[in-house]
Parts: structure tokens; sequence; C-alpha cells
């Protein structure tokens, strides 16, 4: 089992970053910063004839880092109530992976994956990052991917989050569930 | 009274557009197409020392063509359960704006503004979509708009949208309101 | 086709009945007041060794009434942003009748039926509604029954839903569908 | 500083109270035990001219025995992926509560309070009972109630509950929090 972190944020070291680094500590993992990726937004070909052009960006080369990885963590911060529109990007762009030859195994392969979500917000994020949290459940029903569980932290400023005793908690609890898989 | 739409999606009169121009037919309104600007995925530096850098896209000139109107209509199909990676990146943006010298009074313009969300999705959307809309309660909760009301269609292929009456329906309703407010 | 509304309101003409009335008019259905019956709280023996004992209300009685009908409409007002209390213990009660030896076919009956929810709330219902509607997917899911449809209208003192005419014109559209299946 | 726990159950030591005995180990609390109360459903007279008439239960008894606490925590089972119907039956009736002459502080009272849910379900409760934390938020939001902090289990056989670690944590979690505040 090997794990791959998939971040959405676009801060060095932000919070949702020092809180997935609890649930990850002393695991080999993968580390993808999408912010480091260029990824165009969808163009949605999906009932054109011709199917959806090749893309000329990065987003090819990230799906290529995370499939060999049985355990994906989304982790995001919360930007607007929901997941940086960052990674928002990276995943309408699944509908095109969806139909793409080059990845015929794409569903069936992220059906065997287990997925977690661990999101840092400032505005009442236990609360108003939950329709996130409901969506990224649809998201990994479509998938078919097993949605293991989630964490939310709530922090703003750089370093907030590690007043968060419960999210850090909660964070240990996962990665001693992860330590476990492995 | 002044209106705006805010299309988010990225195909030429897809199913939430088509739904959108009976909301708005025979009213004047101010359209603007998100897929034909370039707009770069916010970077977080609301806690940096010198603030925000200045960002050479088209971002800004997509928040001078919507300040002005009264009423704004986010026009969005539903990808992955929630509005398009293009919208959830310009909106992103806002938190640049809302500490942009240049736009002094965008919290308090955007407070006065009412607001409705037209969304169309394939898979469920008046169930799947819904999370999506209590995000944009929360949105405009933080900016102080009004979110007047909101039309969900269900629609997949080019055109489908045209066989959801009830949605039709709504939109005709909205498009008397609004008629009413101008 | 045969059609039943289960009222969960507790003021006779309340706007929940006003609003249904208009979904139903002109049609025959079979009208169920949750109020005028006795329904207990579910006692929760679903891991007694004697299972449930016998329940002495008219719970059972209101699941005869509505067994044979192939379209349910949950007709509830909003109270404290979910459905009645009644209606609640009425639902609650299901866990029993999934267990009792009267109803063998009980999930498959409630499966093959079609749903239908009409609520009406006094604060934002449009938005604070939506967790309910979520809710009755939940529970249609887990019976297997088709959840259709729903209509939110707004409303606080008698005869307030009548000034919600997007609340009516869809409850004119349920009743052209409801007509349109019988 | 003191807490009283609000069961909404109807099995003794049932998965929620073993959940919430961790959260409130060692610490001195009111238990209120709802289904030893006769609780019955509100009738709606919030709109009738003599406002609503006394009512032969047990319903204020509950009342006093919570008001002079400043810590509630609402403990529920999940009942058809919401509160049960005894403790929504309980909420209903604060609707009558709010104009009753022998409350006159009711909701000023409730304003003062922190509130705490703990809730245990047994299919997906950590995403199939969060429409049901949206609402208690919205509930404390009308009372002005200040929403501290919730606990999702998941069980469903008796004793069930204990297997859950994570949750466990998150009780132990609230204990040190709660230990803090009295």
């Amino acid at each position: 089992m090997s794990i791959a972190v998939i971040y959405g944020g676009t801060r060095p070291n932000g919070n949702t970053e020092l809180l997935t680094d609890q649930a990850i500590q002393a695991l080999e993992v993968e580390k993808v910063y999408l912010k480091d990726f260029n990824i165009l937004p969808i163009e949605d070909h999906r009932h054109s004839e011709s199917g959806f052009p090749d893309v000329n960006d990065d987003y090819n080369s990230i799906i290529d880092l995370i499939l060999p990885h049985d355990i994906l963590i989304f982790a995001t911060p919360i930007y607007w109530y929901s997941m940086s529109g960052t990674m928002k990007n990276f995943i309408d762009r699944w509908s095109q992976t969806l139909r793409d030859s080059k990845y015929p195994h794409f569903k069936m392969t992220m059906a065997s994956k287990k997925a977690y979500v661990i999101a840092v917000g400032g505005d009442n994020p236990y609360i108003k990052g939950l329709p996130m949290i409901q969506q990224f459940q649809h998201i990994f029903d479509f998938m078919g991917t097993s949605f293991e569980g989630y964490i939310i932290g709530k922090g703003s400023k750089p370093g907030d989050i590690k007043t968060d005793t419960a999210a850090f908690s909660a964070a240990k609890q996962l990665q001693n569930k992860l330590k476990g898989t492995l």
C-alpha cells in the first residue's frame, strides 16, 4: 500500500499542509503540489464528435503521479467554502481522462483506491465546510473510490492550525490508521 | 436596475446558457463568459507582508464589468457536483480584490447587489447540486449580497435541458420577477 | 396509479396543505393527516432478543392506508429546519415495520413507489430546508423508493404561501406531471 | 459553569450514551433522558388569537431542568439520518416556549449557552449525518446559542461504538475542553 497526497493550497507550509504533516508523519508519501503544475480548466467536449482534443499542460503528469498509489489524500484549504479552484480544475479534468484512450482503466483504477480529505478553513469550517465534504462524497461515489474519512481544521493566519488540538488529534488518529494499513 | 450574467460554462450554447436565456429573455443584460477571459488561480497572500502582488491576467476586467450592475446571475454548469473550476477560480480571486486598494468599496458594493444562481447538471442535480447552493449562500452571506433565488436544471447532452419543463417554468417565473424589478 | 398524501402539519389548512392542494387539484388522493393519529415514538428494539414488542397505537393503520398507493407525497411544514416531529416519529417507526412479520414485504413495497416532498417554512426555507431534502433522499435511498421531486415554499402566517408564486407554479407543474402518470 | 446532557435515545446504555460517557467522564452533569418524559408533539398555535393552550405533559419540567445550565449537550442516536423523533418533538415545542409568558427570557437564556451535539448512527453517519449537523446549526443560530462542536460516531449494534476509536478520541478531546471551562 502506498500513499499520495494531493495539495490544493497555494501557500508554502500552509495550515492545510501542517495538519496533513501530522497525518502522514513518518510515512512515505508521494507529495503532489498542484500549484507547481499548469492545469488548464476543462473544456467540455464530452459531446463533441471528435471528443476531447489533447491539452498542452501538466495535467496528465499529475494523473501519472497519483494513479500508482492505493491511498489518495486530498489536502485543500477551504477557499470560499469549497476546495481551491486549482483543485477543482484538477478534478474537473477527470471528465476528460474518463474518455481518454491513454487511460482506459482510469475509473476502474480510481475505484480501487481509498480517499481521505483534509481541509482547513477560517470561517467556521466545521459547519461551513460540510457541503464540500458532501461534494467529495459525490465525487468518490461516482468514481467508485472509497471515502474513508475526513478531517476539518480551523485556521486562517499561517500556523493558526496548531491551536486546533481536536483537528491535530484527529490527524494523529488518521496517522495510526494509515500506519496500520501500510 | 441592471443585470449581469456570469457564465461559468465552457460550451457555447450549453444547457446552462439555454436555461438562463429563458430567465433573461427580452431583458437587457451584460453577459460575461468567464471562459473568454484568462483568470489565474489565486495565490494566497492574505498574510504576506507585502500583500497580494499584481496579477497579469483578465480578472480585474471582469470585476469592472460586473460591479456596475445591481443583479448578478451566476450561471454555471454543475461539474463534479459544484460550480465549474473556472467560476471557482473567479470567486477565489475575490479574496484579493477585498484587499485591493484599487477596489476600496468592493465588499460594500457587492453587499448592495442581489444574486441568483442558475445551474444545470446531469447526475441528479436537484439533490447532488444542493451542497453547491449552500456554498453560494455562504459566499453571498460573507459578502453581504442578497441571495434571491436559484434554479437547478437537469441536462447532460446539448439541448437536454429543454425537456426539463419544471426548470424552464422556474426560469419563466424568474424572468417575470426580474422584469418587475427593472 | 394512485396517490397518498401524508401530512405532517398540525394546523388545519396550513400553508403546506394549501401548497399541496395545488399539486393534487382535481386528482383523487388518499389524504392521511398524521396529527389525527396517535403515533408513539419508536423504542429501538432492533437488537433485542425478543424483537420489537407490539405497540398499542395507530401507527399500523397509517401504514395500511399508504401501502396500496403508488405515489407518496410527504407534505410537511418545516419546523426547526426539518420535518415535523410528528412526521419524524412516523418515519422512525419504519425501523419496526422493517422487522414486523405482519409486513414481510414492507421494504419491497416501498421500493416500488415514487415519492415527492412538499414543505413550507418561514425562515429562508429555500436554503435552510435543504438539509431536510437531503435527509429525505437518504431515507428514500435506504428504502429503494424513487425520490421524484420536491417543492419548497415560504410561508409563516396562515395563507402566506399564496404569495409564493414560484412555489405555486412548481406545484402546478407537479400537478401536470402527476396527471400524466395517472 | 455547569452541564446538562439531553439524551434523545430510547435504548438504555445505547451507543450514543456510551460515547457521551467518554466526553463527560468525571464531570458533574445533569442527565436528562427524554424517553423518560411524556412530550407531546407541538400544535402550531403561533398564529392563533388565543395563543398556545397549556399542554398537559412533562415538557416544561425538562425546560426547567436544562435552563439553569451553561452547556447543553444534545446526545442523540441518528434515526433515519436525523435526530430521534423524540428529540425533534422536544425541540419543536420550543416554538411554544418562545411565546410562553412563564418563560419570558427563554430565548435570551438559550442565547447565553454553549451547545454540543453527540450523535451515533449506523449508515455512514460521518456523511449522511451532516444534514442533521447543519440543522442543529440553524437551530442554534435561531436561538443565539453558540454551537461549539459536534462528534459523530458509527455504531449500530449495542456496544459497536467502542470500535470507533476516532470518535472516542474526539470525545476525550471534548472532555478535556469541558474540564477546562468548568
